[in-house]
């Protein structure tokens, strides 16, 4: 038990052994000095206050946890003003807290909602109430029959002319709004979506702000029904979020609290559209769907994390001579599941990082009345934010079960982790939607090709459409697949020619939607190679720019080859089949590949100590920076509230008459 | 709100579609009709009896969780003496109450334990005991350091001559016994592996049975320091068991309870080996392994009951002339992830009843100390182990991310089946081990075809590599897919030649070990590929059988063709690679899963009714018998502690000042 109490870092080895400057790369994985000393100081500030503690989460009963996050939520926002942050700063404070709860839902939707979709004038009677946070507001757009299809929700909006009212109303159990965050206990406000209707006509979805809740004592007003909807995947997770139930039992709402930014009811129920392009709508879509690559960035980096430290400690066969056991990350099968997750961790943070670009550029354009990139910058975020999500929810598992069995507990971090992020999978469009929207996407490219429409953007390849088809692979060493040029051109081919394919086997058909339809598994799996060659080539072209910092650019060069080869391998059915590569060449990756595990491995440690976390916020025993993982496993055990009573609770009912035989008068005679 | 408290059965259209008899095909997923009686008469007595009941699982406490699953365990053993039920009943009986608790350790390590390593004279004292439950048992082997490896395991059991004892003792922190499951609060006894030393000899691990609390008030017995590990994966899933962490401090126990049927330690400390063939502990992992695929089956089949019958209630886009959207199930992208699981499901059913047989017939030819099949059996359920709970695990996530949102809930079920199961990847063998095992045994059957050793069971198709190596596949047509013959040789030629490809990479390093070392990664793939011939082939005997039935067989016809097609595409590298097939045979495959995908449509809801669960035993929202899932989510939710109150526990404190702008002074200033 010596070892209790000890203050070393177990891993210090592991960091001499880096072959590149940490610091510089902290900055790289920041995305600037800037980022990196804010999110650093607002991480040790929230690190360092028991106010914010979470390591008793999973313990905590529902009501418990709920009312936890209500008093983290309302501190958060004393320490914000308080310590007079920016609104950069308030947003890391946030995100540091690591805790889902209302504020989400009421600065990443609400406000947004009313900005993007307010007149000048809801915006300045809405929004300083919100800043001020003196209305509470989530984003009620799904229904329990309805998720994915918006243009299928049944909650109507009715003018009613002689009051100059809208009427709200849920007409059927299906139409109940499900699932928003912050609805079930929290707010007071919401932007309920629903068919507007007026003059009898129905004219499709429109967003109202519509009052919940009483602001004098949170009593729900008048024909509202609103609740949450129960228990969610892990101990705590997100179960800290209300999520909601809410019917409307024809609620009567002012006219001016549609909002009327893109259309209009008129006093006498005229409907009216503003000349404001609709088109803004996809814009807050690729900056929602933007931060979602970014989140899936942190979260696999996360993982990952406790991932390789742990497997720097843990030691599992191959003692020799009686001398210590192999360290798990020692065994190549570890390495080739674990390296090409760091390896995405970081392609994602470089794809997102380009996304943030991308929204701007957009958002330019669209001031500009320039609409031409908008679809194909709205595929690639939809396509991204499927890709990204989906690799990181598998990864997150993947990470815990290389932990083998401790990572079962949820002190190592991981379970709750998972729980907490794998509805990103889900929200914001399902990723495999989002994937025929991408596929759509693509079979619209190629058929404009022929009418002379170049390609734009990450869809720009199919302007060598040509090339690409007849272009064979040049690789002949093992050392080849390190060109980027190769692996660009391989991933094009491979893209190029299952989307082609696609689209001669769709034209095929008579009617398109069938034809859709019919081929829709195979064009998911072209979407998904377009996707990848997107993340590919961004990791790509960042390397094309200065990386300052000592071995910093050589090691990410590492990173992306292991990005790129790993993914290679695991769709080598891909590049076969299209004969973009042959299988001597597939063998030569392959070989490639475990050359550059082998380059990775002493720098495993320090690549995951550049993400900058906290011990506070990876909140693992598995993970901690130093290693320390034994003695903490063991000192957190005993703080299960099953350890209270040497004695259970649960021995003297139903334990003991059974040792006794005790159990039925029958059984004692047996 | 019309749809509360119907009674219909909103899936009886797609049973009226069903192409074949669900009665028949429920004796088919059975086994037997003795079989399907025992439990179905076991499963419908736990599930009308209120003290077994679930739903509430996931709102519990850990305390009141555990108290709870004691409380079910001393019912159902009440029960089972109430009801005089046999050992075949008593098992199916507790696996119907679905919920993890300390007998599944006592009956189903302890007591094997005890028969399978103690004399005659120890199995006469000590499982009379046991049997009426006088004694509670676990199995104490994994240690906080130690895990697959069993040879390192640090806890020592050190022979005293001049007590005639035995002095237990964990040296180490991280010799700390940690994970025995039925260890942290409920055993009285475990048996313990420790190392053996006498004479100062150290004699490598043994087993011992060792009391632990006392059998007047349950207190832990001087020296023993024992505890639960704390919060695991999940909101109840593996939470109502009580894991254990325990350590001992010099404990004595008398030398008989070492478990000597293998080996002994005399009056004086001698170390003798009896001639009781050690091999016998391998047909005891045969045995335990195979149990495990027989549970990978149910808990897959019980997500894709989860997911087909919610697939077919549930509607998104697709509505045409304002008619109602499309089922789920209908796309083909729904069905390409869903109906490979649905076969995958009843594979593994059929490779698990194998299994069966195999292990009958190990037992038998052990008794004749015929050991010559043992490392073929060995690995073949090593293999299977690995594969089918990878399998199982991901499938049940993503059965759940077919489920979309509501998915997420708690109430739909798939949570916590994901949480309660996923510790089968690490438990009994990490599958990573075991394909490395696998592996090996590969490696060795390669070598040993030179010196003339025909290789036998499932590893037989190795006598005809020659011909493996060299075949080509005869599919000219998408119908030749459905050949059970052309699958076979596809499967045995590309196994083969991915085995063969490493053994002659290995063979090239100077070391063995390191050659083993440096290919790990591509033997890990080979051995899966092993692995997944097997279950074809079971599958492809299975159906060589007479199976009674209208239309029973064809449509698992319809299922095996599924199951190998779809690992055939998901593996294409695999195949073209070693040019097993060709591009074009690859994409004839594909054009045969989609037809088969619309074959098995029809009867996707009926295949799923043949698994005969009950709506207890589902214990989801999503999976009801007959459909009705909105009302019942809705109802759900309204169970969540969080509802108890319409105004939150904590908006006095937390919500109302921010509200109010009295946060702080400063913040009222603003």
């Amino acid at each position: 038990m010596a070892e209790i109490g000890e203050v070393m870092d177990h891993l210090a080895d592991e960091r001499r052994k880096a072959e590149f400057d940490v610091s510089a790369m902290k900055v790289v994985w920041a995305g600037s000095r800037h980022e990196l000393e804010i999110t650093d100081r607002m991480a040790r500030i929230v690190a360092s206050d028991p106010v914010f503690r979470k390591d008793n989460r999973a313990m905590l009963s529902r009501k418990e946890l709920f009312k936890n996050s209500l008093k983290k939520a309302a501190h958060a926002w004393r320490r914000i003003i308080e310590l007079r942050l920016t609104e950069e700063e308030a947003s890391k404070f946030r995100s540091s807290i690591d805790e889902a709860c209302y504020p989400d839902l009421h600065w990443g939707m609400f406000v947004p909602a009313i900005k993007g979709q307010g007149t000048d004038e809801q915006q300045k009677k809405w929004l300083p109430l919100a800043k001020k946070l003196q209305i509470i507001g989530c984003y009620a757009q799904t229904e329990l029959g309805h998720g994915s299809n918006v243009q299928g929700l049944e909650t109507t909006a009715t003018f009613d002319p002689e009051t100059d009212e809208f009427v709200i109303h849920s007409p059927t159990l299906s139409s109940s709004k499900w699932w928003p965050g912050g609805l079930g206990k929290a707010s007071t406000h919401a932007v309920v979506y629903a068919r507007l209707i007026t003059n009898g006509e129905d004219h499709g979805i429109h967003g109202f702000i519509v009052q919940l809740r009483s602001l004098d004592d949170h009593s729900p007003l008048p024909g509202i029904t609103v609740g949450d909807i129960g228990a969610k995947f892990g101990n705590g997770a997100y179960n800290s979020m209300d999520n909601g139930v809410l019917q409307f039992d024809h609620v009567r709402i002012p006219r001016d609290q549609m909002l009327m930014r893109i259309s209009q009811v008129t006093r006498d129920g005229k409907y009216l559209v503003s000349d404001v392009p609709r088109q803004l709508v996809y814009g807050t879509m690729v900056f929602v769907r933007q931060t979602i690559v970014q989140d899936a960035s942190t979260a696999l980096s996360r993982a990952v994390c406790i991932a390789v430290r742990y497997s720097s400690v843990r030691r599992q066969f191959g003692s020799q001579n009686g001398g210590p056991e192999s360290q798990v990350i020692d065994y190549k099968t570890q390495q080739s599941r674990l390296f090409p997750l760091l390896a995405s961790a970081y392609a994602f943070r470089f794809v997102g990082e380009w996304l943030k670009w991308l929204y701007t550029d957009v958002t330019q354009r669209l001031q500009a009345n320039d609409f031409s990139t908008l679809p194909e910058a709205h595929a690639c975020t939809a396509g991204l934010k499927s890709l990204t999500t989906s690799v990181t929810s598998d990864g997150i598992e993947e990470c815990r079960k290389l932990c083998g069995g401790h990572g079962y507990l949820c002190s190592s971090g991981l379970p709750e982790l998972f729980a907490v992020y794998v509805p990103a999978c889900t929200y914001e469009g399902d990723n495999n939607v989002m994937l025929l929207q991408v596929a759509r996407f693509l079979l619209k490219t190629v058929s404009s090709l022929a009418s002379g429409h170049p390609p734009v953007g990450t869809a720009s390849y199919f302007g060598r459409a040509e090339h690409l088809m007849q272009c064979s692979c040049e690789v002949r060493t093992a050392d080849d697949w390190l060109k980027p040029s190769v692996i660009l051109e391989a991933f094009e081919a491979r893209a190029a020619r299952m989307v082609i394919a696609c689209a001669k086997n769709v034209s095929k058909t008579s009617v398109l939607e069938e034809g859709f339809s019919e081929f829709s598994i195979d064009l998911v799996e072209a979407a998904v190679a377009h996707c990848q060659l997107i993340v590919v080539s961004k990791f790509i072209e960042k390397l094309q720019q200065d990386i300052p910092g000592n071995g910093v650019k050589e090691t990410l060069q590492v990173l992306c080859s292991v990005y790129a080869l790993s993914l290679l391998h695991k769709h080598t059915g891909d590049f076969l089949s299209t004969g973009c590569i042959n299988p001597k060449q597939a063998s030569l990756a392959n070989e490639q590949l475990r050359s550059l595990y082998a380059q990775v491995r002493p720098n495993a440690v320090a690549l995951v100590d550049s993400f900058n976390y906290t011990d506070y916020y990876l909140n693992s025993t598995l993970g901690r920076y130093d290693g320390n993982v034994y003695p903490t496993l063991y000192e957190a055990a005993w703080k299960d509230p099953l350890n209270d009573s040497v004695v259970p609770d649960g021995y003297h009912e139903y334990i003991r008459p059974l040792l006794k035989q005790q159990v039925t008068s029958r059984a004692a005679r047996l």
